[in-house]
């Protein structure tokens, strides 16, 4: 379970994994990754930068952009450094499976439909018709409700929930304590002031290799369904409100959230804390700054901060002028004594 | 475990069962609910509409307020559509309970006290002298500390952990991962720095019919109780502090935080990620604008928003001021110009 | 488990035990501690003020400031009430352990190592080469990854979950379902607009004497590591980023969250709803009020709010500013009349 010996391979191995032009010796040995400012001489590390002070970098070798003028011992030139990089951390620190199997302490229902080498680990449950597909990881503790649907390759961390019905894709990723499929918050109150609870029993699709942030919570809908393309990254503690879309390759910071039916365009960046109204429409594209409040709908790709959400160079401007706000008001008060002056004459 | 096949009923048999009253074919056959855009003939859906635009709905009946006047082929007549709705998804959706009795793979104290009908899932823990009332459901994964005392009719999702003592009521509904009963932030400094842990030991108070939402975390105080009366209603990752008194009927929208003793009133409402400080009080029938942070007590029913909060109409009303700084600004210079103009002369 | 029956002592043995100063009757009898709005004649309680109206208070004795002017019946002057308050909690309300030793249905590797007293509640996981040392207790489904190191006298409450070589130091409390080690937010682009997940391997240390807040998650970076040192204390719901150095003594209240890369001083305060960017600095001793979102490094010990953030005095003074916005706006179009006056003039 999780490989933790040395590994040794030579610039050239390397080299020709990442699909690099090699400057330097083809025999140099490496045993390891590293950040630039850490990595030692036995160790590889990137830059994506065009130029770089090296002399406080003891790395073995750096991995560069083909347009890099960085001048080094070692070097490999590649298209992407940190995709090449990304890589390589696979290659040294692989991943390894939490188990083999089913494990004996896990219970999975005789209904479920369970694939070729997936693994469920110690006191996870899977529910009746559920199905897992092949290759995937179910982590221990993990609770799988009635008919949900789980693709190939996914990992799925201790201690997730995946309530009834859920559709997952695959490649998807879903950290630790993670749910998915709890009730939309819906209620509805009658004029005496008594609060009803509205049923939720809407469906929820998860495209292919998103991946879900831990402890993050996405809600189900009365009837309609919520939805992420494929490609959608959440981090942490990311709150997705009832029969919300959010479009392909759009990634979320941690603690946001997205409030009830809004739709979230394709590749849609959005800092931490961001905050979205309801039943809005976000262009695709758009880049929302952390802390961020949208009352209305974006229909142009834009990068919009403050709140409520305005252009991100008219803000900055705006809170310049805020922090001067004294300043002014003495300008209008020196005004008025003059206009004053001037009046009496 | 859950029912999933074809329901069929007639608008007759419907009209009943919502006490409506029926304008159509009393035979036409039912087979769900759906949403007004996505019903198809076989569907009923509502509007809460006065007035409607009935080209683009396919939907086989439509449930609409007495006093609408909207026109359609089949129609039920009722006070409340929206509530009318969500008893019917109850009955086209049935609940069913996540299993019967105690499953073999869960943990029951010998001292704890079971009612009838209730079940425990797997992988959960009934600790010591807890005792869990008629007809309650616990679900797969769930921690119950000793003395816990869960009320009649409850359901506890996965996942959630209930801490030693906390007292829940009956009807609750608790969504995945909560957690009910975590330590208050309670630290000391001495003079020299040092941090003493405040030891957390209060009792919570979970009225009847209380929602609490997935991942949401409610905690105890030194001392003092942290309540939730009857009807509270939380979304989604929300923080309730320790010494916490929250109204009947109130409700908070997803990420929302109340720091420690502060006291809510009845039929607040919050939007969401509203923060509001400590030993506060908010008088009943409060609106509260998603990311307005309360920084003072709130002593008459009205609508805030903003940090610090404002009357909702004054924080619009200056945001927009604050949008147009700029031209008042360069309005600033402008008499700055005339005025010194005017000086010369 | 968890101890209920009545506790009765003397004033005279409550003050030898928190090396105080009594003032009153040594035998007066103690069967409790409350607060002081709610103690009985048979409850101590404390203050921290130096005068006091205390005709609605019952209590039977008050724990008080050497330097206070209280007069009472029973009376005990300490150096900080606070704590000696917190001491007696202990004695009245003392810890008990969630069980005694591995329960039987927990899972344990082989390969772990677990030191004496250590106890393991059921449903939990114990991962190959894990080392958990003496009298710490894991609760019920708590979920131990492979070669995480806990040390002594640690409380893991149910449902956390600790991803594969985290390190924990002593004394460590962390509240139920918090998740440590989850993978960072990393992701790259490529030109044509792919998402490449970059692998999270990096190291996480908690130090000794932390405690982590209910649903809290602490991610892993890349290759680098995220540190809380020693003292460090987390509310519910934070987000602390791959890579961040939070030092000694911090303390972040709920909902916060720091973004990668930054690094927090010593015994920085943060109010709830915080937010960080990331690859900051924050010197030693910054207090950060509620809701504030920070966007640059603070060199120097000052307490800031607002977003973005300020000094507090001068964001306290723009807002007052803020607030008034319409009544300067006002003056500026009295004067663009009365300098449109003399101008004609």
């Amino acid at each position: 379970m999780f490989l933790t010996e040395k590994r040794m391979t030579t610039l050239k191995k390397i080299s020709e994994i990442i699909n690099g032009e090699l400057k330097g010796d083809p025999d140099f040995e490496i045993t390891s990754v590293n950040s630039l400012r850490n990595a030692r001489q036995d160790e590889i590390t990137f830059s994506d930068q065009d130029q770089l002070d090296t002399k406080t970098i003891n790395a073995g070798a750096l991995i560069i952009s083909k347009s890099s003028s960085i001048s080094y011992s070692n070097l490999i030139y590649v298209e992407y450094p940190y995709i090449a990089f990304a890589s390589l951390l696979n290659l040294f620190f692989p991943h390894s499976r939490f188990n083999e199997g089913v494990d004996e302490l896990a219970y999975v229902s005789k209904s479920a439909i369970v694939g070729k080498n997936v693994s469920v680990g110690a006191f996870s449950y899977i529910g009746d018709q559920a199905k897992i597909d092949h290759e995937t990881e179910i982590h221990a503790g993990v609770i799988i409700y009635p008919r949900v649907k789980i693709g190939e390759k996914c990992i799925i961390y201790s201690n997730v929930v995946i309530r009834e019905d859920v559709e997952i894709g695959n490649g998807v990723i879903v950290q630790p304590g993670a749910i998915i499929g709890s009730d939309g918050f819906g209620f509805t109150r009658t004029t005496d002031g008594s609060v009803v609870k509205v049923p939720q029993k809407g469906r929820i699709i998860i495209g292919n290799n998103c991946e879900i942030g831990a402890n993050t919570c996405i809600d189900r809908s009365t009837i309609e369904k919520t939805e992420l393309k494929s490609y959608v990254k959440t981090d942490n503690l990311v709150q997705i409100g009832h029969n919300v879309t959010i479009g392909k390759g759009s990634a979320l910071s941690g603690q946001t959230g997205i409030s009830g039916s809004t739709e979230i365009g394709e590749n849609v960046i959005m800092g931490g804390q961001v905050g979205i109204g309801d039943h809005l429409k976000i262009a695709d594209g758009v880049m929302i700054a952390g802390k961020t409040g949208v009352t209305g709908s974006i229909k142009e790709k834009s990068i919009v901060a403050g709140y409520p959400h305005q252009d991100i160079k008219q803000w900055r401007k705006n809170q310049v002028l805020f922090r001067n706000l004294e300043k002014y008001i003495e300008r209008i008060k020196s005004l008025e004594k003059r206009v004053k002056e001037l009046e009496k004459k």
